[in-house]
């Protein structure tokens, strides 16, 4: 207990991590300053999105530096507090990293509160992948009774509340997850309606199976050839919250534009929101505006408008041709008569 | 006049239309029976999501029957009545197809209301493109006072509206039209802050050079390498309204899950949103009521986890590795202490 011990990132992987981009160091102990906690980490989270942050790329958040401490979220007892809101042997939460003892601000650790629930669950499901999973089925997933639900690594800390909330709203849960043993707790212990296991056979296949009225919410956490099966199933007004892409963070390949994945991996990183619709859908809510605000705008000549003209109907496949080409300037119409 | 005339489509095309798919036909002229009115066309409307209704495959609605009228929107007068609602000589706007006459109810009609603008308008900027427009930027796109807002075929019915509401927003509208006609019109008639002809060499380059502070909200029309250029631009929380994808549309390849085209052609087709997020986004608004309401059902069972954990720092490395090769089976934490 006279040396604290930490892993730091030795070398940046190209591709799937292996042993030696990690190294094992260790110091003397940390001394806490005024007002800050010595800290001796109890349990560590091990999470995907670490692998971003072995990469020297602009992700969420900054790469880890070569030779600095694996970031890291952790739950330590206080073995010292030189703070009068924390005393010794109370239990927090922390973000230190890979490390068995730090001294930080008070202000940087959070008392746990799990409600009589195990100290670990502050890192799992009433932790920040619980929370996860909850936001972005409350904000963007939305799932209605009768819904079908879908999420893969269905076993593990997100996919697994994903799937339990899902049945808590009414909906049909499907999860995938990698062999049997995964796929019989998904049903029997979490008691999803359908479990997938995606090294049985043609995924898409058995995912069509078992999504006989297509897929309402899709809790994407690892792209690849999970999205593959579930974009044709995606039904009308589907949503897709993006938490997590964990088949394309060890990839290596060059951007290349046309690929799925530098569109999905940019969705996650910078959160955005890609929505497709029809102008109908929102002609209820919106139309009677849309003339009322715009038609003295045209009128005043603030806003301006186009046309591209041509005679006789028996023009109109040449005009649509052209438009097509984007050989037109303006709004297309042909004057029939 | 004794005539009505039509074009039917003659054949399903492969990728680019042709002359060949199409065939003009002659008729008698149609009788409005009771309730009926007897449509004279005036302005038929050519747009592209025509190219859709002529494959055989399922879009936002069904295919065009071979040897049935294109379907299309028009303006027409009213050359017979035999309703009362309506007279001889009124202007409607009728979903008719590409015909020179038509009898309809007249519940299948509108009237034009252009709020004094001319009756073409209601087919262009004040009809379904410019609601395309204004809706997908009052739902989807929401531009803010400073930020960027980008949209392609900047000079047709929907990009010119998209910029010009984003100007109206206090946003900087950029615009990206093909040759230099197009562009000087997006920038002096309808003032865009800036216009990109993208056959005027690198359209990534281009783009870049007049988003200095990325893009905010970008307005899909057109997909292929319009999106490629847009997507690294993308700011955080940027938006993404899909209400086209013209670039897809003559298409004739397979179906590929790894290529982007598939996905945004089912966002589009199918009204799907897809999001990122960092559930720290969305901690403020939701993280007490997600300890509220997951802690006693966790508690009492309802709600269930399991936890991988490892012991010792120094297996971290490991546990980590084999947990994104899929290895884990639940929360992965490393007991350290």
């Amino acid at each position: 207990m006279d040396a604290y011990r930490q892993i730091v990132l030795a070398s940046r992987p190209t591709g799937t991590p292996n042993l030696g981009n990690f190294r094992l160091e260790a110091g003397p102990m940390p001394v806490p300053a005024g007002g800050q906690l010595l800290l001796l980490t109890k349990y560590l989270s091990l999470d995907p999105y670490m692998r971003g942050r072995m990469n020297d790329a602009k992700s969420y958040a900054m790469p880890v530096e070569l030779g600095h401490v694996m970031e890291g979220e952790v739950v330590a007892e206080i073995l010292e507090s030189t703070h009068p809101r924390y005393r010794q042997g109370e239990l927090v939460l922390g973000k230190i990293g890979w490390r068995t003892h730090a001294a930080v601000a008070a202000e940087d650790v959070r008392r746990i509160e799990t409600g009589g629930n195990s100290s670990t669950t502050a890192l799992g499901v009433l932790g920040m992948p619980g929370f996860t999973a909850y936001s972005g089925m409350k904000v963007i997933g939305r799932p209605k009774v009768g819904e079908t639900v879908v999420v893969a690594a269905a076993s593990g800390p997100v996919g697994s509340l994903v799937g339990q909330l899902a049945r808590i709203a009414g909906a049909r849960a499907v999860g995938i997850a990698g062999g049997a043993e995964k796929c019989a707790y998904v049903r029997g212990e979490l008691r999803f309606d359908a479990a997938i296991d995606h090294r049985a056979g043609s995924l898409s296949r058995a995912l069509a199976a078992v999504c006989p009225d297509g897929i309402d919410v899709y809790f994407e956490n690892v792209g690849g050839p999970i999205w593959d099966a579930a974009l044709p199933l995606l039904n009308r007004y589907a949503r897709v919250p993006v938490c997590g892409l964990i088949a394309h963070y060890n990839d290596a390949r060059p951007a290349d534009g046309s690929r799925v994945a530098e569109t999905m991996l940019t969705v996650l990183r910078r959160s955005v929101l890609i929505q497709g619709f029809i102008n109908t859908e929102f002609a209820a809510d919106h139309f009677d505006n849309f003339l009322k605000e715009l038609s003295p705008r045209i009128q005043s000549g603030d806003i301006r408008y186009r046309e591209d003209i041509t005679d006789g109907l028996e023009a109109a496949p040449g005009a649509f041709i052209d438009m097509l080409a984007g050989r037109n300037f303006g709004k297309v119409l042909v004057r029939v008569s």
